[in-house]
Formats: structure tokens, C-alpha cells, sequence
């Protein structure tokens, strides 16, 4: 469909008359072909978002130009923006303590092409994940936490992170809590999968919790990451019915395909640049 | 959210530079509150659909003078149009055989203020419906149909739709096809829904094939009604899983929530100005 | 399938050998015809359960002798069990406040025979549905509630129970809490509908909660009322997702079709004997 | 939970009074401990089936005798039975054609324990999964089929099968209609995955099919493989709502992650004996 390069405009505002019109007659008057546009109103926040790509090809604006020809427009408006080209590969670290299974489907979808992203790098606290990262050429780092090496091991996370160039964490079940510090230096850049469908069984155990609680549904729930524990903004969620005679065995066997399901879903639709974050929401263009 | 009468306009045509700068342009010189807005591109076929919809207070231009205003831009780039106002009650005519559930969840959510309608009229070829129908205020007609009288009960029908000035026709679960021509009568403005995930089952009997062919998920479709029968354009659609366990019966039986639900969801979506028809498609701006 | 009258037993205990073998003989040897047998076992809680149904025609012992003769068996084995018969029917009081969509859907469910009940008492605290119950040929009961007369309402509302001789009690969107001494006198007995997927959003307005944490999927749980509110056993959940396209009214909307649904077939499974309750869990035999 | 060595017992027969006992008398007799027991009697055909598994410790049978003590009640009832263990492990082989996300996703599980079963063997018509084969140790064998040499590539496949003593064989998104005659080789042996909810769609380019018929709804269909194309009984199905936003590549994009767990889901059931077939249709005692 979007052959060529295209860019992407995201942006955020209070609501305004005319910001539609403003932002449409720019991209009419600069010939730019859209590919894709869709926008949001939180009539009662105020809030006005909009996604907007087109095609580079055929722009009157040069590319290198572009974030310069729209300013005037932004400011006039007092947009939160930003601007993306889609020939710009994210490159992503992943999380991961002992249970692979999203580690693995992650990968798997990036070698099949399914991921817009480079994955040079895997972080975890236990070395079990080191065979796994090989085969799919990325480096591994095995960096071991206690209470009392906390601050020092996410410090040496930071490090490789930035060693890396990573644009985005993803948390693929990784159970260790990350500290303020280290979250509010990633806002909106760390992904993390949560085996229940928030608010329900937040904290630790949640198909413990769900059994115990008897639902007859479980769910998955993918978030950005935020200081308060399980309390970031929602990407997306999926369920499953479950019955009595799921044992908690059943409920973790059955949440597996969840939270590879979910996490995946909401990895790409970051990738993809498809979300955006404001108060504690998102809105996703999908 | 809207406070007042909105004003909506609902447009197609062929996907051009320019047409989302120009509407927004109109809305924006007149003073316009946009409280809803979403498009969609279908760049395969190259056909641009738009719904937005706005605030009459404050609005420069009087309600009686919005068409003849936008007249211009609709010429200039060849748009299929429509402008309602949110005060426009739609009247609707439901078709009815035995099965009542569907004739009673509409009758209900009528009356629970949940339809954006007015439902003065029932029709049946069974003399069941009756006594729902007087409850809830409607008009009942019972025309029996044979091979033979076919063409004139059709005929009896039009004449109350007419005599009702009825802009909407429900099948809800109406066993009888109707004709070709009184099909063509309402183009857009018969509503069917069908006991199976279309495509799939087509035809009579669908829990009977369902059961027969041991799927484990049921489904139903709500349609606009076309020539060619369960083969029009699908609004909603839902599922339910089941299993071996399930009798015809039990499937006849979950089956009746599902079309209880999904034909009323695409009611509710037609009465509120949220669909548009192209080729044999809708665009669903939910 | 099941022509004629049939024996429902129902029953639970510690899981021990010969348990699956002891019922069975007694069915075997008395010729039952059994046309549904279902059971489980909760290996962690070691406890057994079972539903058997199988037709009265045919059968040696006489209805009236059945309970006598499966005596022995149950005191052998330490059982926790009912024998039920399926032309009994039970009688239906519906609790409700304001919000009709539950009260009017299963009085339309009764009325087209979906519901293997009576309904003969409709309960409020407001006047609202007084036409409503008429209109279905139940009592209806106005009984107001105010922080000082709570004790003497509820007084009202069990004196009335007693007098139609109610064998379930649904609470359909009946926004009190009811006391301690109310919930006890009607064990696994009143069905409340709650407006979330419990249980997250537990509590008052639950779609409000919702909208405020941005969730992609909102929910409804129907349970058996227990002294601690919104804790009870869960016999079903349903869930729908939502995008944050959705306000909180569209969240109300789109919540009313899960509410309707999910305490339709909580009642419906209620009624057909299809669900024991262990600790605060059931076992859904469906 | 089932610690220890299982036997698990699938029979299916005319339905007959004293089923259910004989099998239960024939396990409490000899001090069986049940882990799991289910059934399902179809009362319009007059089939039963039955799957009950139990603890091979402290089953008074060895493990060699239980076929030889349980003949005589087979015989008695004219059932069709198999008998199998829990630490018999079954042997797998995928075919694949140029798409790899099933195959991908099928090896991962393997290697993470999910699947109760050794996968030595992949076979495709494409070179291009070598190195994926390789990677998880796999036997890969590339054999490129033509219209003249399809009998003869059929046979090469059945060698490598037999070769490799394979049990279970997986069509994950092999894009060949493999001969009656093969199929007929491996009666309830070969799982394939179909791109749509069958019925609808069934054939070739179901998303395509999917997308001109604008549903709202796409699927995902695990199946036995039969002479008849997408005709076998059905193990497994799900779905995702799509809407109008969703080109052909979005359904691809979809459908990925439906056919990777359906699939999944039914071979992780045939694996754990939980599905008995008769007629068309399965009965999964999950």
C-alpha cells in the first residue's frame, strides 16, 4: 500500500477549533499522498490526538525539512509532536528472567519479518536465556540481582541500553520490579506484559489469585511501564474463558498464549507507531 | 457529550487530494464544533468515505442553509452525500414470523430509550406477535403468505411501510425472502439478521448445518438486505464457542443471544448515522 | 432429548474411591436412562462433585422412593447432596432499582418460555417499574429505602418472599446492599448481575473506574450474593472491548448487552440445576 | 497433580445402559486413583464416549496386563478403545511450505516443554526452512513437487514418515492437497490449520475471500486432515473482529497469530489424548 517511505505525524493538543483544517491544508498544500490518518477528541479532558502518514515520495517538502515547515503549525497550536520516517528501524532490548516462551516468540517474529525492529539485545538475571539469544545472533547479558545489588544491576542494564542505542524495552515476563529511577528515565519506552487483565491481580501470582478467586475468564494485559507497579497506561488486553476444571497448571498453560499473543500485538503497534499515551491512557490508532 | 441538536454529514467519493482540507475547511470558516470525525481510505478501490459530525449551536451557518452551503465542495470533488440532524427520529417497521425474541429485544430497548427511533409498526405472516405489539403501543398487520399470494402480501406490506412513512425495515428472524424488487425498494434501508457467521451456513437452517458439520464456534450476522439472499453487505457479526456437549437445541439456544445482540448493535449503529455502504462493504464508524 | 420428567441429583464430597462406581450401580440397576452425567474433582481440595440427570420413565424405584433408596449411598460416602425433578418449577423474585434493561430482559425471556421459571414478584425501591411487572402480570412492590428504614424495607422485602414462596431472588441492577442477615437467609439463592469482570472494579460505578483506567476490554459477573459484597461464588463472565473511542456512556451502552446476557444465563443455568457451589467457587455443568 | 505414570482409556460405543458403571466398577476394583474422567453420550446417534485417566501406582494391574484385564468389558459393550501412557512420548512431523510462523511457533513450544511429544522430522516442498529445522536439531528433508511428480514426492514423504517411526503429522500452512490415498494412511494422524472459520472460506486464499466479502470477523480452523479438503472434523477454532480499517495484508497480519495458537491448541490436545472422533465431528475433553 504505502510504497516507498512514509512519514508519520504524531501529535497532541488541547482541542481547538481549526486543528484539523491546519493540519490537513499542510499536508494538501505540500501534495502529500495519506496513506493513513485518523484522529481522537477527549471531549472531556479537552484532548485533541492525531496520527497522520503520508507518502514522502511526491512531498514538496524535503524530508530533512519537514519537522521545520510543520513548527509554525505545532506552535500556533501548542502541539506535543513528533515526527517519524518509517524507514527508521527501532532497536529493541528485551527483558527476561527464567520463562521464555515471549522471549522466544518475540524473536521468532522478528527473524519471520513480522517486527519493524532490530533486537540486538537481551538482558536477564538468570543465565538460562544465553542459548536462546545466540541462535538468533543477539547478545546476551546475564547480569544476577539480589536486594542488595539492585541499584548496581540496573545500572549496569542502563549501561548495555545505551551501549545499544535502544529505543525500546520490553519487559517479556521479566519478574523483577524496575525502581522509579530507572522507569522514569524510559517514559513510554519500556513495554511490559502482565499475566491478568488489569486492574484484577495485580502484584504477584495472578493465576494463583485467579484460581482462587474462581473467574471464568483469565486475561493478559500489556502496559508502558510507570513507577507505580502495574499501573501504567494500557496498550491492550486479551481474555480466555476458562471453566472449573482448569487447575492454576491449566490457567498458566492456557495464559501463555495470552501473553505472547498481547505482548506481541502491543510491541508492534508501538513499532509501528501507532500509540499514543496521554494522562494515563492510550489511544491506538490500529 | 452533545449538548443540542448535531448536524451529520455522511459523504463518498473517489479518493482525492484535498478533500479532507476542504470539509475541514468548511466546518472550521463556520464556526463548526466538531464532535465526531473519523474517515477511511480504501486505497485498493481508491474510495474516500468521511462522517463528522457537529455542533447546530454556534454553527454560522442556519440549519436550512448547511446543504446549499456545502453543495459546492460536494460538486467539486463528485461526493455521494447525506446530511441528517441528530433530532430526526428514523420510523421502523419491524418484520416478524414466530420466533419473537428479537421483535421483543428491539419492542424493549424501544421503550428503555436505548433506540434513537420510532417503531409504530409490526408486521408478521403469523398472527403470533399480536399481543406484543398492542403492549408496547405498535400497530400490528398479520398478512399470511402462500406461493401464490406472494407478490400481493409484498404489495399490502409496501402500503403500510408507506402508509407508516417508515425509513427503516428490521427482519427480525422474518422467515419469508423477500422479493427482488422490494428489496431494490429499499436500498440501504432493510436490515436482516442471519443465524450463522455469513459466510458460512447460508440458507435455512444454519444450527442444523452447524450442529451437522461439529464447528466449535456459532455465529450471527446482521445485513442489509440485497437481491442475492444473505448476501449483502454485513454490519456486526459475533460468536460464541460451543462444544460437543451442544444439541441442536443448545445451539438454537445460545444462538438466540447472539442474534438478539448483534442485530440490535447494528440497529443502534444504522439509527445513529454510523454506516456507510460501498460495493457490497460497510465502513462502520463505531 | 430428555422426553418426559426427569431426576437431577447434585452432589459433593470428599473425593474417595468408588464414589464414580457406587452412583453409577445405582442408576444401572434401577434401569435409569441417563441423559446427561457430568462430574469433577478438585484434586487440591480433594473434593468430588457430580450432576446425573436420567429420565423418570422406565426407572424401578417410584419418584417418591428415590430419595429413600440413594440415602444409603449418600451416608456412606458422607455426601452433601439434592435430588431435584425437572417438572418442578421454581418461582422468581427480581430485585430492581432504577436501570430496567435486566428486569425487562427476563421477563421477556419467561414470557417466550426461555426461562424454566415463575415469575410472580417484581421488587423496587423506586416506582419506576411498576408498569412494567403489570404488563408481565408479576406483583410489584414498591418498597422505599432510606438509611434509617433499611432493616424494616428489607423486612418488607423478605415478608413478601415468604408469602410467594420464592425459591431464587435475582438481583437485576438493584443497587442496595443488601444485609448480612438477608444474604445468610438465602444461601446460593439471590443471583446479583455485577457490571464489571469482577474483580477488578469492584464497588460503586464500575464503568466510571473502567473509563478511568483506560481498560481495552470492560466485563460483567454474575454471582451468588455473599455477606461481603461483590465476593460471592462466579457463575459466569462475559467481556467486550472497548477503545478509547468509548466515553463512559458508550461504556454504560456497550455494558447493558454483557449485563443482559451474562445474568440471563447465570438464572438460566441456575434454573436448569446446572451449578454447585463449593468454598467460593462453582462447578458449572453446562 | 498426576504424578507419576497415567494410562489413559478413549472408548466410544452404542450407548447401552451400564457403561458408566462396568468402566468405573472395572477401576475401583482395582484400587484405580482417577486423575481425570469425563463423557458424552450423543443421544441423536445413540454414540458414547468416554476418557478416563488414571494413576498407574497403586493400580493393582501391571502396566502389561491392563489391556488383557479390560478386554472383557470392550467385548461386552462392542467398544472401539485404545489404550495409552502418559510417558509414551509421540512423534511429530511438521510440513511446511514457504510460511514458517506455525512451524516457528510448533518448534519453540517443543523446545520450551509445552509439547508432550519429540519433533525429529520437517518436511516442506521450499528449501527455505532448513535453517530453522537445523537450528532445533529437526531432520530436514526438502522434497519440490511438481503436477507430474506429486505421487512421487507423496511417497518420499511417507518413507521419511515411516523412517522416522511418526505418530502425529502437522500441516503447518503446507500449501499442498495431499492425495486421498495418503490421507487415508494416516486417518486421525494429521492435523492441518485452514486460515478461515470453516465452512466460510474454505479453498484457497481464504483472507482474500474474507476480505471481499467484508466480514467482521475472520477465523482460524484446526482440523483432521480427510480426503475431502477443509471437510474433516473439527479440533479447534477462534476468531478476531476486523473492521473496515483492515486491508487483505492486516487480515494476513491477523489471521498469524489465530492459526499459530489454534494450531497449537490442537495439537497440544491430540497430544494429551483429549480427543476422541467419530462420525465428522471430535469430542474434546479438555
Amino acid at each position: 500500500m504505502a510504497n516507498g517511505v512514509t512519514a508519520v505525524l504524531l501529535l497532541s493538543c488541547r482541542d481547538q477549533k481549526g486543528l484539523v483544517a491546519a493540519v490537513s491544508d499542510f499536508l494538501y498544500r505540500h501534495d502529500g499522498n495519506i496513506v493513513h490518518a485518523d484522529q481522537h477528541t477527549d471531549h472531556e479532558e479537552g484532548v485533541f490526538l492525531q496520527r497522520v502518514e503520508w507518502q514522502l515520495d511526491g512531498f514538496a517538502v524535503p524530508r530533512d525539512g519537514i519537522a521545520e515547515a510543520f513548527r509554525p503549525i505545532a506552535e500556533r497550536f501548542g502541539m506535543t509532536w513528533s515526527l517519524r520516517f518509517s524507514d527508521e528501524v527501532p532497536r529493541v532490548a528485551i527483558l527476561v528472567s527464567k520463562l521464555q516462551h515471549c522471549l522466544y516468540d518475540l524473536l521468532a517474529r522478528w527473524r519471520l519479518g513480522e517486527l519493524h525492529a532490530e533486537i540486538p539485545l537481551v538482558i536477564s538475571n538468570h543465565p538460562d536465556a544465553s542459548g536462546i539469544a545466540d541462535e538468533f545472533g543477539a547478545t546476551f547479558r546475564h547480569f544476577p540481582i539480589t536486594l542488595e545489588t539492585k541499584a548496581q544491576q540496573e545500572q549496569q542494564i542502563i549501561d548495555e541500553l545505551e551501549a545499544h542505542s535502544i529505543d525500546l524495552v520490553i519487559m517479556a515476563r521479566y519478574m523483577q520490579v524496575l525502581s522509579d529511577s530507572f522507569v522514569r528515565r524510559y517514559p513510554q519506552r519500556i513495554i511490559n506484559i502482565h499475566h491478568s487483565f488489569l486492574p484484577a491481580f495485580a502484584g504477584a501470582r495472578p493465576y494463583h489469585q485467579a484460581h482462587e478467586r474462581g473467574v471464568k475468564i483469565i486475561g493478559a494485559t500489556a502496559h508502558y511501564a510507570t513507577p507505580e507497579l502495574d499501573q501504567g497506561p494500557i496498550i491492550d488486553q486479551d481474555v480466555a474463558r476458562v471453566s472449573h476444571r482448569d487447575s492454576v497448571e491449566d490457567l498458566v498453560r492456557k495464559g501463555r498464549d495470552l501473553e505472547r499473543t498481547v505482548l506481541a500485538r502491543a510491541v508492534d503497534l508501538h513499532l509501528r507507531n501507532r500509540i499514543l499515551v496521554y494522562g494515563n491512557k492510550t489511544v491506538v490508532f490500529d
